[in-house]
């Protein structure tokens, strides 16, 4: 690629601004009521399970650890002390395009279980938007630009860091913890 | 649980615009030479350590995925396969506050190698912040908000996701990197 | 380097034989008393907390994921979604040297906080040693052969999974557990 | 402690010796060209990766962890800074009874890039088995004891980690490393 004279450091700038933007537009434009739902599932149930492959699956890790400190009980499906879903819980599933095979199967099995299954996706036609209880769906207007400023699946991941800490936002006010509660359930970090 | 007017729903949707905005202004402050000094490191070494404690590290797991999505060698400190850090190479820190002992010691034994320091951080005047060859600075006033709206490192891991992936935007043109080129760097996920 | 007529594949059946007796010599060698007050404590806490650095904190995982499917409680310090630990319950860390700093961080605080604290380690006199509860110790005299045969931790290493395996055969019979059982709470795997 | 015959403590020591024993015949039982062939492979290619899933999984990073000490590149599949396996490299897969989803897809995929496939495995009909380059069996017979001593794949694991620890002896021999120089790989633990 031909460096022109808007070189380096500027591409930094119109990337970072591009994904801000892009993001904010695509939280602003989810169905308030979905979100309601899935703050209302995420607050009563007994277990919450997370899971993403690849990058999404690390924005999952994120959100697990938050809700952990919010007083719930989260696991990252994949980890080594995750117990069984059962019925009674909700599993979280982040993907974005929809369509990698552990994520469907995921979804799959957490059906047949009969837990409640929260998606959060930028295709609403993709399969696993189709196995959801509660759908979230982030989606992004493709344009030329996106390929070289936010390349693979980077604003959906950066949606959902955003997404996924809103949700906390308004599960500590439910649930009325405070930043002092939050940080005593900060787990020990040597 | 009361749904008062400003209700169920309301808070996410104040929570994540806060969350955008002030990451916009933070990213907007940092020095374009700071960048410019990392993206030119992180281009030019033969390896890039990341490390983080907690929530910090999750976001430089994202980090040194899509780093080697770019056709960099990359490795996160603390994962199995990490080999040592040498001379020639490059440590990327994220540390909100600067406090965490682990990070800490990472930095001092990063120097003590002799190899280069990036440190992302909050706060300038931490003890993290003085061991950086480059600082990235993002720094959020405080105020009364924040504490319910984006508690704990809210705001310095959103800000870490937008800023890393605003620094691959500039190593793929750097490097001539294409969406395609990258796509075919995608490990196996199953 | 030469293979000589000890050539290849000899040494292969020397090390794996040399580890399988040391490992047996150490494991023997354990008073019982610790392993029956061990078992007692692990069956008898709300949630057991496990701990190592690098290849130990490996094995550790092993075992932390066993007792989740033996039906107890059971995190990892320092994975995304473990609590704090409480008065009430037991920590379990593996340490050969004793020596880790964040093993023996990880130690002090949880004394601190009044957990119990299960220690196994290969050194009686370590700094580690001193802060348990209960001491497992599995000692294994120097010799020649060694650092060639079982290099670096590889004899605690070894050591530590057969005897946390010994201690999963005692707890599901405690427990009335069963294989079937166990299979049943296999989380998902995909 | 008095130790009755059923008594707590005596299922510890029958546990750890029933798997020790079963190991040592399980692995003296192998073919040690087949040992022979996987160093072989091991010590030439210039990328191993390692998988298994769940708790296979845990140990096959244990290896990992080793290998790079032992001065080979080494990756664990499914970790964040994970490159792609190319037609040079060799991919070392572990599944006990060769049936999990994941650890058969990976195979395919290795098989199709035409990388080489080392399996460890203890079932030598099993689909898995049939994908390899070079094929590591260890079997044990089933009896009445296994399931309360050594319950799911207990003993598989355990073999799988002695196994594995055997190639590292061999492949410092071929490579002239010693634990000091092993010692000097060892990565930044904080």
């Amino acid at each position: 690629m031909v460096a022109s004279d808007t070189g380096n450091g500027t591409t930094f700038s119109r990337a970072e601004r591009y994904i801000g933007e892009r993001v904010t537009t695509a939280l602003e434009r989810i169905d308030p009521k979905t979100i309601a739902a899935a703050v209302e599932l995420l607050a009563r149930v007994p277990q919450i399970f997370v899971y993403g492959a690849g990058r999404s699956g690390i924005i999952g890790r994120a959100f697990a650890m938050r809700l952990v400190q919010a007083g719930l009980r989260a696991y990252v499906i994949g980890e080594s002390v995750t117990p069984i879903v059962t019925r009674d819980d909700a599993v979280f599933i982040l993907s974005g395009q929809g369509e990698s095979y552990s994520s469907i199967q995921t979804a799959n099995i957490v059906r047949r279980e009969g837990a409640q299954l929260i998606v959060l996706t930028s295709r609403s036609g993709s399969k696993i938007a189709h196995t959801a209880s509660v759908l979230l769906l982030v989606e992004f207007e493709e344009d030329a630009e996106r390929p070289r400023l936010a390349p693979l699946g980077t604003l959906f991941e950066s949606a959902s860091l955003r997404l996924t800490d809103g949700l906390i936002a308004e599960l500590i006010r439910i649930r009325g913890e405070t930043e002092v509660s939050m940080r005593r359930r900060h787990a020990i970090m040597v």
